[in-house]
């Protein structure tokens, strides 16, 4: 016969009250805890979370929407947020929205029906109307890596202008001054890096042909179409930046698919410290986001959320990004 | 006002029995499915997929167990696995295992908490055992990647032991005899892999020192190190095998950082035609699953299984793998 909520009371010792209020998510005492997990584990009682989701009111499942499943920039995200969310007791539904915002909006639908108790967001669209019904619905939504431009959501990120800034000011150090930036001109944070590149050139007082300035949807694609075409040109540049981890991976592509060497006849920074970066030779100069700490701490603020125990404005997190050091810039 | 079904019945002069039947998942007409979603929409009418669950007895959500999320394998997975449920009505809840057979346990009780209709497992363990709760429950288990040996459960695969059989000849057909495999030992997959290496060798007469065999478990670092081992060998092969992706991230970086060039001084055939396969130069020779195909069929079978189209034992469906021609072979 199933094991009731009175054998384990007849097991632990404990009040019929407090292993209701541990079933429910409440907050016992460590050690009563420990003794209900116990007893649940050997009376093999089974937990129906779905019924405990219609009387708290809590499914403990929190959503997560990500514009591409496939990119690896985005596993490594669920990796960090998988295992915050289950130190907390809470399971990840996720939803591929393809690159395509019209899934994306079905997919919120699709969570809010299911009852999420709070959704992360790694979004495709360029604005948050389609996030309306979550707010309807009062589901509080945290944007990871995605910010959108004068709207109003948690966000956790990095400084996207400043990492910029900075990267190129380590080739313009190493003396060059014919640097091209192959960027994703169509969401926010890509614009933020494009700003932060412009920054640094004319703080430098350097003025580069247009044609050094590749922008197009972030991808392998734009990547390596992007450094195939800079290559090409009768003046290249002597320096590159590929402003995130899929077009990092294309611009390497069109490099060794030349007949230029990294970085005998160009130099290269690329963004994200991934798996990747550690095959490819020469050791990239990588723009490294702490993802870790991003995940960390998107989770911590959307736990608030839900338990209200953070009730204030919007609330838009920065982490400044490390700068990896490679052997990819030559010195001019 | 919120919408009641009563009000879609207005909007689609539907009855109420077929409203019902479309809410509960069940088959309706197509034209008159467009209808209904129609006016769900306009009417705002939110379902509550959470009291649906109980009624029906179907949360239409799977539960995925991925032996790591970080996987790039696991990844490109996903993707189509989730393309799949979703054009089913399914969302998929997914639990990272950390390459750990405690947590992946932990996570199956966590799904069958949940009450998901069916599990997609990319097993860590080396054995079903910690799936009896699922069978107990009720709960079909569809396995990916990883059979267990011996063991009755679905399971969806390629037939990896003729795979290698016909990558290990590739080598023999262009004058290689010492060849090398560094492959994983641990699991079912890998065992079955090098199988088909010695079958392979067995067939051609040759033998090969016992340090060109580099077996451990499932990983970058085992590529790494086995390839570095390999190349100081005082007679070093002159072709290596890497038996997976990860391990073949792996190989090709310690080749890398060595005086060895591919395929000058080493010939190298990989694992699982993967977007690194498209960026590391000279291109490789690939192994290829055929994700999209295995991932569809996986939720076709685990659909079945719940609906109970599918009532006869345990089904292995092995698909064959393509090799993928590059220049990484050097004719000897």
């Amino acid at each position: 016969m199933a094991a009731t909520i009175r054998d384990i009371r007849d097991r632990t010792g404990l009040s019929l009250a407090t292993i209701s209020k541990y079933l429910n998510g409440g907050n016992v005492l460590p050690r009563n805890r420990k003794l209900i997990e116990e007893a649940i584990e050997e009376l093999h009682y089974e937990v129906n979370e779905l019924a405990r989701g219609l009387v708290t009111n809590r499914t403990k499942t929190i959503g997560v929407l990500v514009y591409d499943i496939q990119c690896i920039f985005v596993g490594n995200m669920l990796h960090y947020l998988g295992q915050a969310l289950h130190q907390n007791g809470y399971g990840m539904l996720i939803c591929d929205s393809c690159n395509d915002a019209e899934i994306e909006s079905k997919n919120l639908q699709f969570l809010l029906n299911r009852k999420v108790d709070g959704i992360l967001v790694f979004a495709v669209s360029l604005n948050g109307t389609f996030l309306k019904s979550a707010r309807k619905a009062d589901v509080p939504v945290v944007l990871l890596d995605r910010a959108f431009r004068n709207e109003e959501f948690d966000c956790i990120e990095i400084d996207n202008r400043t990492a910029m800034l900075r990267a190129t000011n380590k080739l313009i150090r190493r003396g060059h001054n014919r640097i091209a930036l192959v960027a994703s001109n169509i969401e926010y944070t890509g614009m933020e890096r494009m700003k932060g590149f412009e920054d640094a050139l004319s703080d430098a007082g350097i003025l580069i042909p247009d044609a050094y300035r590749v922008y197009g949807r972030h991808s392998f694609e734009l990547g390596y179409q992007g450094m195939k075409g800079l290559l090409e040109l009768p003046e290249p540049p002597t320096a590159v930046i590929l402003s995130n981890y899929d077009t990092t991976l294309g611009g390497i592509m069109a490099v060794n698919e030349s007949q230029f060497t990294c970085p005998r006849d160009v130099s290269i920074i690329g963004f994200d410290d991934l798996l990747m970066s550690k095959v490819i030779r020469p050791r990239l100069w990588i723009v490294a986001q702490p993802m870790e700490e991003m995940s960390k701490r998107a989770v911590e603020l959307l736990l608030k959320r839900i338990s209200h125990e953070e009730e204030g404005g919007p609330l838009r997190i920065s982490f400044s990004a490390g700068i990896r050091e490679g052997d990819s810039i030559r010195n001019l």
